[in-house]
């Protein structure tokens, strides 16, 4: 993992910037024979898009995707069959509202990567945020869309747990309501949206913006997955949605309630199912042990911040060392942390999807 | 980052089992003309050694370090000047307890590695947990040692800030308390020793283990470093801690509590200092924004699970099947993420002199 | 390097087929603040582009680059700045001349990946050859003319100095000829253009195609790069040189003369130069000691073998196993040495480029 | 493939100095189940090791190898079975002559590497050419052995086939006078023995070298192994035979000779055999077509110049610039081409497991 890679037998490289022509991916690695179609690719892309509701930006991307390499067609002249090659994608940007950067190209909004990316290179692409802007995760979700078809039976799905100080009931939880139309949050809970709705609001209404928790959960994860020691399932689930922008924690399966409890209350009890298969009785672990999968669901866990764009106005610097206050105007997410949901599930997948490659290649099917 | 090596310019391949001949590491990439002792070495695994309180695992072991190669010696015949040629460093397995293994080998401890070492490999080292063994930790902090020299100004500090439902109060924090020869547990807080200690020994006498939550500081973090979006430093810290054996959770900065935050709580406005350099006036971004150290403190914590290896029984299976109820005895630590202390401390300067490299590779100095 | 990624710190990555949408790459981890312009890539591409002379393919691309990220454009709005983030450059493939593939897309042709690509991956995209297309190299040029950009004062040039049984006369070398418009293949010695062109017509009637070697030399490139022993400078070149499709192999400095000769006719004997710096006495080394650049031109060759694609029925099999006999109508390059030329320099440069900042990273400059 | 580290799935780290307190590697990532005894390993080291005829060096190195971690003794202790952990392997140094390095320590020899690894790292271990020593390919021998067992079915062999202007003739080419005792030189024509030895006696005696070339042949490489475009298998092998100290080219099949015929002569025709498999009626491509292997025996030679290390008074400067002149005494092999044959066999075998790992991850079995 390096600089804009990802994964080792199943590489994702990303590219691209909020404002420049396009943005895109190539997934190199990808097994040969994995059938697909422009509309599985499409479909994940679509959950991720902005403008789809008042609680997120309302840019109007179109996010269309083109797959440029990697495949031929079926007969069917329809359904795309992977060759082994790389696979490239590309989203064009269409929506590059013109306007006035002079305040944001100088100035640095607090608890953003303005100040740290002039830092770093000396100079940076302020349109839209430019390489640190969410619409890069666009990139991430196509890539994923793909991961998920590597592996056989897997099922990757993401919810959102908490928002601000508003939490699910878990008692809730169903998983078929998270695609449903009147759920704008990726909340598990019918019971949420009304508090979720009224609380965004005010918090849109304010000028302001609020951080979330997101969950994952993979099922029919192999049992086997996972290169110790510095390859661990969970150490690179950790790392994929690390990367996630603005995502400040990561936890698997119980995580930091880990830390609180007992080794008899933590230890996930073992016996024989009745199909001769081993029966994990509880699933603390997160359906990893010792960086190894379990068989048992993988669930991660992380935090989002609150995006640093916004109304109210905070103490900065400039690029001159000017000090100034900065009101971040303009379409932003009052909670990116919805929309980071159908990202999270894609990171996770491209980490199973990686490691059941890696795994195979070591120990064989 | 695969398999048994972490890092990219300055990369570190452990290898060794708890009960073998020896373990050690290979430290590849490290720059020429870093001045080191074996002082500076054996140092920093004398902190991490077992056998030292009645907190810890009881085994016996010297630890000691034997650098066999990539170094000259300066003149003075002890001082130790890297080459830039890679540095093998070896410690010995001394106290390898001749015991009978008959059921550890056959049986899975709940909340093990067990389990997934064998489905994974179809065998396993089963003495002393092997490869998934606490004493692999060894050879992290050995070439953690070394990292701490490659960056200049660079202190990494590590405490443990609380143990099971048991915290410190952070108002006492005295980073000169954690070496002292009274606090068994690398606590900051001199008034949670006692605390700590009636509270381990309740846990230890009963047969049971508990977790821990452990802070690192790293100060001396020059601006800039970073590789985003898929090399961040944030990312590959939290990487290389989730890569320790019973580590379930990582969070940079304020972490999960910045999920519960908003925008304008959570950003870290700047100023001018007086010797016109830019100042937070707050650090919950732990010193990274966008993946990019901002010059602060950077800050992370991570969560160590409470280690399986218990007096308490637990219901299991073996290796053909058989339901069966497992007591680990021998020696083991009650709070494992005590030791995990120097080890985090390693990790984080690891990625830290890593990044480094990095980013005078892309950007020079 | 993996897949079809190489490079560590200046990496590329290129993806692509002969006839689907689009080919192209992504430069990643080039230096912020490297300035270059679209002409600046074009010309490359236009020296390797096909249909120039009746000596290369008649396919007719105009092989128009477009950068779609990585960048801005300074204040004349037409020089390109990198900013430190991936460049990705596309190039549309135009000329998809419609055909019958039937034959093509079952035979195996003579010396080509076609049986080798359906081995290994079950199915191939046989339309032009798919990945294993000349056109491929086109991404390889796009890149290489940023990696000249990004090692101060690099020059690397190449020269074809054999085609077949013909070679040129190294007395009359003239670096300056090469670029002449008089001259079709990249030769340095002007005497040898009648020889080769007769040379050629002979082959290219016979419906046959014949070999070449091509030598590339680099200067400017600064003592101290490489990274032994396994990132050696020589042997990332010769990895380079060996990717590209049709080369057989590759020698640095004398090469395979150096197994002919004794250690004293060997060596290449120093002296102190009137600036006060080393002075080689000659370069049988070709720039590279102990896989570190020496500071003297770094001299590679490699040998291209004839495509496979001639008109001379040969015998095969298809895809069922039956018996045929192959000719290979179409467009095809009767030396494909000879544009094989501009891919070699390039390959070089990104070799050199990549282990400038690698060196960098190390050591510091 | 960076510093120290070759191989990607199977990947091998050395480490150690010519005069240091050992050498050594690590093989990480080798499959679980692999049986081997320590005869496997010490059995190919015996064969690289020094002092064995008068045509080597008379360092007395006895090269035992000690295998640190990554295995458990099957039930009849003796036969070792390897874990999927990395396999930590070290050879002690004995014969550390003690000698006064004044002269060495301060001069280049002429055509070594004492000057760029001056220039590269400021500093250098000068005790028996440091890393950059011969010494150094024991560990790769040893890492080799191990991959020979990875590819079931795989036989690896070298042979020297010239040595400076004398050839041998291949109608006598007998792989099982190889390993003759009375065979030197690892050639495997009867004929050239007496050739051969009156040559290198002669340049032996006036304290000369020469160079050689050395040719290895795998057999049992299973069709389809190879990552188009830049992880090609006959690019990693040119890379891994390039990483040896001393060569200068490589070719793989017919080679440079490649570059002098037609289409119509390279290319290997095929037809289909009685066992319903293909049949390839020549092998020019010496088993590899657009980076794939074809199934037939992977061919590659590499020329390995002659050490510079030798009597013969040559010109030179000193780290302090002064000129001088540089005569090497001490052991010296005249011909490292000789023990390369070991080495060259262990590149060729880390090669290939490495791809067949690699191919199994991606396509599977």
């Amino acid at each position: 993992m390096s600089h804009n890679t990802f994964g080792h037998l199943f590489r994702v490289t990303t590219w691209g910037e909020s404002h420049g022509a396009a943005l895109g991916c190539v997934v190199d690695g990808c097994p040969p024979g994995v059938r697909f179609s422009l509309a599985d690719i499409q479909g994940d892309l679509d959950r991720r898009r902005p403008g789809q509701s008042r609680f997120v930006t309302q840019r109007r991307e179109p996010d269309q995707v083109k797959v440029l390499s990697g495949f031929v067609f079926d007969e069917d002249g329809e359904t795309m069959i992977t060759t082994g090659t790389p696979v490239s994608m590309l989203i064009e940007n269409v929506d590059q509202r013109s306007k006035d950067y002079g305040e944001i190209a100088r100035q640095y909004r607090p608890g953003h990567a303005d100040y740290t990316y002039d830092v770093k290179y000396g100079l940076r692409d302020h349109r839209g945020g430019g390489r640190s802007s969410a619409r890069e995760t666009a990139a991430r979700v196509a890539a994923g869309a793909l991961a998920r078809k590597v592996v056989p039976g897997l099922v990757v799905r993401g919810a959102l747990v908490s928002m601000g100080v508003k939490g699910i009931d878990r008692a809730n939880w169903d998983w078929d309501f998270i695609g449903h139309e009147d759920n704008p949050f990726f909340t598990p809970d019918p019971a949420s949206v009304p508090v979720f709705s009224a609380y965004l609001d005010e918090i849109r209404k304010a000028g302001s913006s609020v951080g979330a928790i997101v969950e994952i959960v993979a099922e029919g994860v192999p049992a086997g997955l996972g290169a110790p020691l510095y390859g661990k399932l969970d150490q690179d689930i950790a790392g994929n949605l690390m990367s996630i922008n603005a995502v400040k924690g990561v936890e698997i399966g119980n995580g930091f309630e880990a830390a609180r409890i007992t080794g008899e209350e933590n230890a996930d009890e073992m016996r024989m199912g009745d199909d001769g298969r081993p029966v994990f009785l509880s699933n603390k672990a997160g359906g990893v042990l010792g960086g190894i999968s379990t068989g048992e669901p993988v669930v991660a866990r992380f935090a989002v911040k609150p995006t640093s764009s916004i109304l109210t106005p905070r103490l900065s610097i400039d690029k001159d060392g000017a000090e100034v206050e900065v009101r971040t105007k303009g379409r932003h997410d009052p909670c990116v942390g919805i929309r980071a949901v159908p990202v999270g599930e894609a990171m996770v997948a491209c980490a199973i999807a990686d490691h059941y490659l890696r795994h195979r290649g070591q120990v064989g099917e």
